[in-house]
């Protein structure tokens, strides 16, 4: 297929590397910044194109990778009209593309995506189409990418985002504010990565519910409050150490 | 070595399988319950002790895996006095030994250990000696167990203990409401697996604060209402979703 990708962030920059991979043609890559499509481009021999007043190629499909804001204004965006064009937001409706084509869907990366990754990680892409030849389309298309494309609904993608948001996004900050302390008192981070990736194993194999352990789990409030007492200069990490012990309690019912 | 421990959950059950592998003897497991310490004792050919006035086999170490609530009245169980102690918690000081006896010290397990961990991980022991005799007893003994053996003040443990309820305990809290939720909304906890572990294989790379992704790091506030909105009929979970967004924003100095 002949692409054209609008956006150069995070997800651009990855689904960019994914499309090539699979053999299709990048034909442009758009931006509000056209030196920031500039850099995507010129890995893939692809034109930049600014995203005010664009004059796109003629291309199968139309990627729509930009800030989940700028999404409402794409009817805005000339040369996207009658275009096959699918947005890749978690929590955006495909009907902000239903004035611009007859035939438009989802294509969401239910995965965490950065332009620093090394490698890229595996992708279940959750698809989503206007009709059901459009998503029979973008189904296809979507398998050239990745080995688990999962037809969802519009409520379905939204559940499956804020799910991500707690198993993907708060986790990393939970690490960020463990390396953030580590850093602070003088120990060493690293020493911790055995624990990470054991927790993360017992995920793969286990119910996390069942495998739940620490203070709060065995209800230790004595090492509760020696934590907290030993927190007492870091107002924002005791805060949240409280609000997680007492929400693991409730919902181990040990309330 | 020929070992007694005084324990038969979590910590027990995991390092009386490593000191077997290691080639050390186990003549006996203590508990307040004995038939849990029959249960451990049975696997090891160890007698099971029960807590209440117990007579003890002469060991070299003695290793206590109770309770952290049960180690300050420690001093009462006969039996112990003079032989070389140690006990497992991470936030209690070695102190509660010290008038039972002149060798005593800490071997801290900075993992999450559970009764059903099939397979047993790297597991980093953190290790403390009333004096340098003693440490290096315990370092040695700790090093037939594990690869990384690691000598801490009592408040460097604190602190470790401190970290690991962060990268191990509530990140684990974190997948439990993730699960909880894909299940109350029919949709499957496992299509989550590979943002999981591409979270977690970051982490072992890059620090945490420089790999953040998701609606609260883009400031997209737009998502984060659309996300509390669809949370409503779960307010427990939405007031996580508020505070842990907060902190993210405030964490990266974006509020």
């Amino acid at each position: 297929m002949r692409v054209v990708i609008l956006g150069s962030g995070n997800v651009a920059t990855v689904i960019s590397s994914l499309i090539q991979k699979a053999g299709h043609e990048i034909l442009q890559i758009a931006s509000r910044n056209r030196d920031h499509a500039a850099i995507l481009a010129s890995k893939y021999n692809a034109d930049a194109v600014s995203l005010i007043e664009p004059e796109f190629a003629s291309a199968d499909i139309y990627i729509v990778a930009l800030h989940d804001a700028s999404l409402d204004s794409l009817e805005k965006i000339n040369g996207l009209k009658n275009k096959f064009v699918v947005h890749t937001a978690g929590s955006v409706s495909k009907d902000v593309l239903k004035n611009i084509s007859s035939t438009y869907g989802i294509l969401y990366p239910l995965q965490t995506l950065s332009k620093i990754t090394e490698q890229i990680p595996e992708i279940p892409f959750l698809v989503e189409g206007n009709n059901k030849e459009t998503l029979h389309q973008i189904t296809e298309f979507a398998r050239t990418l990745s080995n688990k494309v999962i037809s969802v609904n519009e409520t379905e993608r939204l559940h499956y985002h804020i799910a991500a948001v707690f198993a993907g996004n708060f986790t990393n900050h939970m690490y960020a504010i463990a390396e953030s302390f580590c850093e602070k008192e003088n120990i060493d981070f690293k020493n911790l990565l055995p624990l990470v990736n054991e927790v993360t194993s017992k995920v793969n194999n286990n119910s996390p519910h069942d495998v739940q352990t620490g203070p709060a789990m065995r209800e230790d409030i004595f090492t509760i409050n020696r934590h907290l007492q030993a927190l007492s200069s870091f107002p924002d990490i005791k805060y949240l150490y409280l609000k997680l012990s007492e929400s693991i309690l409730k919902f181990h019912e040990k309330h």
